[in-house]
Order: structure tokens, then C-alpha cells, then sequence
């Protein structure tokens, strides 16, 4: 289990990753450039907030091995510009969670939009990169891939679209696929832990996801039964599959040994480059002139937390079949 | 919280709602009649199987009023007919849990699924029916509706639908949709308990469901943020709210005061009324001939399931929203 | 897991034992008489209330074996009478739940004290049987006795002390030793949950309960350290044991393969059979005249209820270890 | 809720609060000094280890304000000498919990204990401290004092006999009793979370800790009914309370507005400065001749512990009451 806290301008993001077994190797440079992938500035279109993201493990591995014990770690936050964000500590920005979390806490640290700032999953993706250490050695492998960036799913023009939104200071959304395969079958929850239902918290917990959908998704839903039914076979190794995949890996909400896949909708970046009509905390009308450093899309960097909160919900799910048997 | 426990044909059905406030007055009536909104046969193409599902409140609730206490409730399984059901025992049915089920636990109770059946859902619904009058002292209203089945939106050739899959043996799936009125802003914890992310589990727990969005959803990644931007009003009343809803009532995670609007997508029910290949627990092939009653499209009954799994959430949202302050 | 329901006066107790593995052989006869054990009426100085607490499993166990899925089971109320509860509904009982309960719900089932009532053990009778069936599997044997009853720790003078304190309409508390064998070395987790933190918060759930020790206990802090030492041995069938146990098989919160023992001590029953001084729910001196039928001593009737906490605490801890690796 | 983490001679220890509710005033001055009541050198008996323990807040607090965020903190270990701990990697220290947790996790990080070693206890002490000044806010104080060395309690001749076991190369344990002060009635879960319930597991919980009791506790099994009834009464100011407290503060698992009061017992320190016989994990005869720095009575150190684990539990209890009414 992930504990994480921090706030985008404060000394550090980190987390505690609890429950993890003993004995598992863990490759520290493998894991720093698991958490690398997730940084700014790496492809067209993204922050320019220079961030190192070094990882500290604290606690919980010894000498490359796993202890049984919390794993506690934190990140350094190191180019934190709070100056940048002096107007918006007195104004609710559109699609953002300033308002929302002013109804609810009464206070608010606006800096970077504090705990409510993406680089939140920082430390998920620390702790889920250790989860797919641990599920490599088991033969389970996650690979998430931008499908769509706005209305594009080839890839080929996805980089022009991103050009195009930036230079008018607008932004994008978009949808990851998510493959996880070698997850052998029965595992999952079956009635309100469903595999699918664990997954769908998981990515929908990440900001700004709209929607999740496994297996067939939403398309299933405008098909006929006969038309989407996955016919069992016994293969030649003797093993029990499904000729499609129509379920994505999971039946009655367990596992049936078969690729799980999911696809994850994003909305658009909220805070565009140019000027914006709000108001202020006295409900006064004013023009939010966005500087700060910000992504005009985000799906590219979101790729490692989505592989990350998968990686997590299988570990798991892998740890509780166990408890299936005396 | 709810945990719930039962068989489909074992003697009851049944459930614990744990954390109920004491003092929230239940109408038993209306519990019963929001309960018979699940029932079968009610709808063209559903099942004719007839259970009365009454349901027997055991604890937890005294002169219509709640104690506090946990309530535990059964609902007595009358109809079952396990005879028709001789033959599953030793094969997979393609598309339901059987297969997985027998690799998670190495038994199963196939008798109508058994634990696997949408029968569950009776126990969702008693304790969402609950949840529902208490949020409605609180003028919080859940409505969903069949807003799809197969590839039809519109309700006058729905009914055709249903009756030419029925007539080839065939079966549909669909999507609901659901809006949540009246709930105050500040509702939902904001990292891994987004208050979407709580719904997406609650509803993709629910049998048979294959996605879920809420707001602008999938069609929301392929637009530019500008033009789904919400931006901030402040109404004649002082109160803030948003012009658009594309954020479907939520930002952040936390609610935001405005309509919470989402939609889930049903695969079409896994049992034809036709033969259908598949294989038996040793991998021999076999040829299938579904008998039981089995509905053709679950849209309609599934309908107080969404809207109990919806009470549930945001009734446990409202009590926690109550600890942000000392 | 167990979550439990029910009013002493309300139609059934209950409860819904969730997580036990699949495949465990239960015996219902057995079961049913582990639940007899607590039943009253059996020893000197217990309740006359004659209720037959018969077991009534719900789901999860089919033709004698655990399916994995949730246990849910009731005992009917049959010999409940309210009547003789009128004037508590309106006073508060000195040492029992009245008031405290008002306070925290503002509502109260003053009937046989409700929710508050001991007759809420009885669902932990039934879960913590079926838990110790599981042990037996496993070869470890829970085994729980009264050692003390008021100041007398000579089962030859205990009977006559009980007889003596019902003569004066008086009541009478007591101890009771437990011992856990054959729990295997590395059950607990080491630092909140260690394995006697887990034993005390369920042996201190019980009611009338007022204090825990586990091996040395109070009087090992009297001790200096070189007097209480387990020093460390390897027998002759090469396992790694202690000379001595004033550890009570648990070190570091860990079991370390010796026998688990631990003392539980009751409180006298509130309940006089005299006439006793209170205050109404408007602070109004009252004489309350008890009636009812309540027990002198309740050690004896809380034997199974000790063994059933200790089972379901070493079924879970047994279960959890098996996650401590991959 | 706290989680943890950290391993004696690790990078540093920490942990993250949760759930603590927002606009809260915490001191930092204030908390350090709390934390440093904890730290060795103050009395005599406690170890010469010279960690200074600066608490390092690294989120969830902002100009002296709780944010309504996760609390995370570490304090880093600077004073660690691991190579005191050189034999003991091969050996199994009595009363110690190397081979439970080799047993558990088959692999152990034997440095001062590691995970194992009591200085996990600051991380309570930081996150007890701040709930501690929460409660202070409401009117709730927690008191522990040492009331009992070895055989003795009365305080001026407790100095001696630490003095006398050091001179042995010998250690003492003891007790601590605690009482908490301003509790409003109404806190607790009345069956599995009972007030007292919850304490007891928070105190054994402790290191070294073997026996907990409240309000008459152990004494209590050995008097009769009419001897400890807490009389109620009302008071001058109308409010409802009892003549005595036998009942510690908690009827029914909730609080009845008393003082809780309750008494924790320690084990002796289990490192003796003298010669000890014990077996490497190979099984063979060693003999340990123990060096690090070590306590010969920890309870002065831990009191801070106990007050901090009491006001989590409070606040815990506090904020769930919360919900007992929409």
C-alpha cells in the first residue's frame, strides 16, 4: 500500500510504500530512470520546471534487497518559482482545484497548486517502479502508449497537434493504452474489488483522467452478445485461453490469464497560455494572465504513473491470492 | 460501508451497512419499492426467474428510525432452480466467471453462478435504498437512466431492439447514465480517493460493466481545453458556481457544487439462448445449451444498482467531509 | 474478517466472516456445539435465558466445505423479554452502556442493553469457531480457562464463592488464562500491528473486560532483565527454541514458535439483583430494581468467547504471513 | 492515521500523519521539545546514544497551519555505530526480535535492531505531538507519569534502584500510567473498537510493552459488583458524571466524560551489559558480549510515547464521532 504526501512547493513529495515483500532485488539506477521518464522537458509540448526528481530511499532496502519493512522515500523539490503564482492565490482557476479544495480544507497552499499539483505522482511512480521490479521476476510486464492526443491517433501528426495548440496557447487531452501481460489467472476481488473496479480507482485517481474502459469498453456496450463472446480453448501446452479478448484479461472480475488491457481518457490540460475569465475568492470578475511553467499535454509524461498504478494493483492482487489457501 | 454475502442459490442474499448515522428515519415501504425496481421480469427480455426479494431487516433499525448500529438485512432466495444448471458444473461458460472463479479458489458454487451472480446486487440495493433516504433529508438526489442499449439512444426503438436480439437468441448491452443533484462542494479525498475515482470503483464493481466517464469522459480527451473550460460564476445568490459542466461536478477530485454527471457502459449479458461452444474442465470441447432465465438486456434493472452504489459513495464522502475540521 | 450485527431484542444477531480461504473442511455439528458452550444456564450463576442459538449459515459453505467467498450466518432471538426492561428505558445503570451510548447516538435500544448487550458475542462464537476449525488444520489448538473468580484462583472454592455472591444479589469477575500452541515462528506484523497489540484490542472488545498481559505480563515488569531472559536453544529435532517463555511465544511482536499465552480479566457483572441508586435521563434520583435475568459470574460463558477472538486473530496473521514474500 | 518508516541505523526515520484535519495551530517549538523528551541522555539508565532527533516537517503544514494534507516528517539517524552490531548479524540476542523477524522475513537489517530497534518510536512521538496540540485546542490533555521501577514506586528510592541494576550490568521495566483528561462522553466504536480496545493496541503496541489495563483493571476481577459501581450523579453545573471512576472513563467501549485512566507495563530492558549465553543461527552455543549503547530502564523515555499513542487514538475517536449523525 501507497501512503504519499508533499506539496508541489514545499521541501518534498515522498511516500511510504507499505507491505512490499522481503527479499525483492531492486535496482536503484533502473528505478531512478523508471521516475525519469515522468520529468518535464523531455518531449514537445511539456513544462519547462526543471525538477531532478533524484530519489531517496529512506528506509527498507538493504544492499539492493527489499527488508519487509516500509519502504520510505522522498523527492527533493528543488525549482519550486512560487512567485509565478501570486495572482492565483486570490482567484479560482478554471477547471483547476482551487475552488474545490478551498470548500473543503478552508485553506489552501496555492503554490504550484500545492498537494492538487500532478507532480503528486512523483512518488507513485517511485513506488509502482518497485512494484514492476517485483513483478518482472514473477514474468508480469505493464507497457502504457499514447493511443490518441486529441483527436489524433497517429502518431505520425500527434506532434504537429501539440505545435499547433501551443502556438495558439491552448492544450490537449488524450487516451494512454495500458497492457499489462503475464498476470496468471484468479486474481482479483470478485464482488467490490473487481480487478477492473481496483484499476479503474488506480487511474482514475490520476489527475485528470475522465474515463476508463477495459476489454472491449464502451464499444462493447454497442455490441451483441454472440458477437463479443470470448470462446474458451484448451491451447497446446495444455493451458485453458480465450480466442479473442474481448473481457481484456478479466472475467467476473478475476484475472483469466489473458493480456488485461484498459485505455484511459485525459482531459486537457486546464491552464491555458493566454488570457482567462474568472473570479476572484470575493466572487469579483478578473483575467488570469497564466505564467508558471505548464504542459501543453501531458500524456507523455503520464505514461510512467499509469504503468506505476497498474503495477501497484497487480502486486497487490498477486499478494492477497495467496491468502485463497490455508 | 457495506459488506454483503450470499449465494444465488444458497438460502439468502444479504448484508451489513455499517457507519449508517443514528437517527436517519427509513421508510421500510420505500425501501421495498426501490428494491422491486431490480426485480425481474418487469422489462421486456428480462428474466423470468421470480424472487419477491423482501427484504428482512434483522438489526440496526428501531421504530423506523436508525440506531446507529450496524444494519443487517437479508433477502430469502425462493425461486431457485439448481437443476438447470447440471450441466455448467463441469464446463466454462465463455464470458462469465466460471473458469476464473474455479482458478481463484479452486471450488465454486456454479448453482446460478452462485456468488458470481448479478444476484448480489439485491444486497447493494437494500443498503443503497438506505443510503438514498438519508441523502434525500439532506436534498441530494441520484437519477440514472438507460441512456443507450446496443447502438440505440433512442427509448422509441429500444423496446424493438430488445425484442429482435431476443427473437435471434442474442443479447445487448448499453449505457447508463446517472447525475447526482444537491451535493455540496468539498465532497471527495483528493489524491487516491477522488471522488470520481470512488465512483468509477463503485460502478465498474457493479456485473457486467465494461467503462465508466464522468463529464465531458472520453469525448472530453478530444477536445482543446479551451472550449471546455468552466469558467467561474458567481450567481444572484452569492453562491459560486461554474457555467459549464464539463468537469461533471467534480475538480480535483473534490465535488465542486454543480450536477455530478456520469456515464457506465453494460456488455451485453454473456448468456445466449442459443447453442455455444466451449469446454469442459478437463478441455474436452463441448457444446453448450444454455437453459436457466437469463435476461436478454440488464440496462433496466441495473438501474437502482447504479443509483444505490451512487448513494453509497456519496454518503460516506459527506460524514468524512465532516473530519476536515476539528 | 468479522463484521457483526444485532440487538440483544431484535430478531437475530449476526455477522459476515470474510477472507477465509477456500477448500477449509467445517464441521457444523462441531460448530454448534462450540456455540453451545456459551449459551447460558450451564453453570451456577448464569442467566436463565434459555436461547437455543442455533446456527444458521447463510453462504460461503457448501456441502461442508468454505467456498472463499463471505460466511454469512444469523442466530434467531427466540427468548427475548422486553417487558422487563421498562424503567431503563428511562434511567441510566450504573457500569453498564446506558448513558454512554445516549451520548454518542442520541438513540438506544435499552432492550437487554441492545447493540450493548454481551449477547453480541455469540456472532463472534460462530466466526471464531469456524476460524478454529481452520486452525486445526494447521495443527494449533487454542485452549482457554478461568483461573481466577474474584479473589479465588482454587477451582474447588470457586463454586461456593459464586454461590455466596448470588446469595447477597452480588456479582463476581474473575480471569481467564489462554494458551495459543503450534502457531508457527514469524506471525505479527512488527511495529502497530504487532501480534499481542492485535490479541489485546480483541480480548479488550469483549465486553466486562479490563485488562491484558501476555506472558510475563504486570509482573514481569518487576523483574530485572537477567531474571526473565528466554535463553535461546537448539533442539534435538533441530529446531531453534526457548528454555524458558516469560516472552509468551511473542518477541518483537513476532511469534517465535513457543506457546502464546496471555491473561484477560473481567470486571464483576454490573448488574445487582439488589436494589441499587442511579439517575433518570433528566438526573432525577432514582432506586433501580433490577430485573431481567442476567448472570453472577460470566467467566465460564466467556471461555469460547476468548478462544474465538484468539482463532480469528491467528487465522489472520497466518494468512497475512503468507505475503511476506513473493 | 500514522504510517511509518525507518530502520535504526537507515538514513532517517519518519512517517506521515493522515486524516488531520486543516487550520490546525501546531507550535513547531513546541513540538521539538516534546520530541526531545524522548531522546537518551536525560536521566540516568537511558542510553549515551547522541541523536539530537530534529524533527524535519516536509509537508502538510504552512505558516504554522495543518493544510488538511498527509503530514510528512522525517528525523534523520546521525549518531549510529554499526559496528557495535557485528556479532549480533550471526547471533540471536535473547528477548530480542532477531530470529522473529528472520523467521518472518528471511532477511533482517540486525544494525541496531533495524526496523525493530525502539527508535522507531520517534516517528509516533512526531506525529502524537501534533495531535496532541490538537487536542489541547479542544480542552483534551494526556498525562503520563512513571509510577512504578522494578518493585518499587515510590519515586525517591527509584533513582536507586536503577542505579543498583546499571552497577549489575543489569536493566529494570516498570509501569506507566496515563491519564487523559477533558475527554467528551460519547468516543469509541462500541464492539470491535471500543475505546479501551483501541488504547490497549495502541500501548501494547509500544516496544517492551507486556500488559495493559484501565480504570480498576486487574484489581478490578478480584472485588465484587457492588464494590466498583460508578454511582452516577448530577452535578451542579447539570452536567451527568459518576461518584467514583472504577470504570476508568470508558462504559461500554465509550468515553462517559471521567478521566480515562489506564496502566501500561514494560518488560526490563532484554540487553543486559554482562555476558549472555545464546546460538548463532547456525544453532551453536555462543556467548554474546553485548557493546552498543543501551538503556537499563526506558521509562522515562517512553513516556512521551504513551501520551503520543493516546492522543492519536483520542483524535481518531474524536473526529469518527463526527459521523454518528448526518
Amino acid at each position: 500500500m501507497l501512503t504519499s504526501f508533499g506539496e508541489s512547493h514545499g521541501p518534498a513529495m515522498g511516500g511510504v510504500l507499505d507491505g512490499m515483500p522481503a527479499g525483492v532485488t531492486v535496482d536503484m539506477d533502473l528505478l531512478q530512470q523508471f521516475v525519469d521518464r515522468r520529468r518535464p522537458g523531455q518531449t514537445i509540448g511539456t513544462s519547462t520546471r526543471n525538477e531532478q526528481d533524484v530519489v531517496e530511499v529512506l528506509s527498507g532496502i538493504l544492499h539492493g534487497k527489499t527488508l519487509g519493512t516500509p519502504i520510505g522515500f522522498i523527492v527533493r523539490n528543488t525549482d519550486a518559482r512560487s512567485e509565478d503564482y501570486d495572482q492565483i492565490t486570490k482567484c479560482y482557476r478554471p477547471n483547476h482545484a482551487d475552488f474545490t479544495w478551498q470548500e473543503k480544507y478552508g485553506i489552501y497552499d496555492s503554490r504550484g497548486s500545492g498537494r492538487a499539483s500532478a507532480r503528486e505522482t512523483v512518488a507513485r511512480v517511485v513506488a509502482g517502479g518497485i512494484a514492476l521490479q517485483a513483478l518482472s521476476t514473477l514474468g508480469i510486464t505493464v507497457e502504457a502508449h499514447v493511443s490518441q492526443v486529441g483527436k489524433e491517433s497517429d502518431e505520425n501528426v500527434v506532434a504537429k497537434a501539440i505545435a499547433d495548440a501551443q502556438s495558439d496557447g491552448d492544450t490537449l487531452g488524450g487516451v494512454i493504452s495500458c497492457t499489462i501481460k503475464g498476470v496468471p489467472a484468479g486474481l482479483g476481488e470478485p464482488v467490490f474489488g473487481k480487478l477492473h473496479a481496483q484499476l479503474a480507482a488506480a487511474m482514475m485517481s490520476i489527475p485528470s483522467v475522465h474515463g476508463f474502459e477495459y476489454g472491449g469498453g464502451f464499444n462493447m456496450a454497442t455490441r451483441r452478445g454472440s458477437e463479443v463472446m470470448d470462446q474458451f480453448i484448451k491451447r497446446e501446452d495444455g493451458s485453458i485461453g480465450t480466442l479473442t479478448n474481448h473481457s481484456g484479461g478479466i472475467q467476473g472480475g478475476i484475472s483469466n490469464g489473458e493480456d488485461i488491457t484498459m485505455r484511459i481518457a485525459f482531459k486537457p490540460v486546464p491552464t491555458l497560455m493566454r488570457d482567462v475569465p474568472s473570479i476572484d475568492h470575493d466572487g469579483n470578475p478578473v483575467t488570469l494572465h497564466p505564467r508558471g511553467r505548464h504542459d501543453v499535454c501531458v500524456l507523455h509524461r503520464a505514461l510512467p504513473v499509469v504503468e506505476a498504478m497498474a503495477a501497484l494493483v497487480i502486486l497487490d492482487n498477486y499478494l492477497i491470492k495467496k491468502t485463497n489457501h490455508l
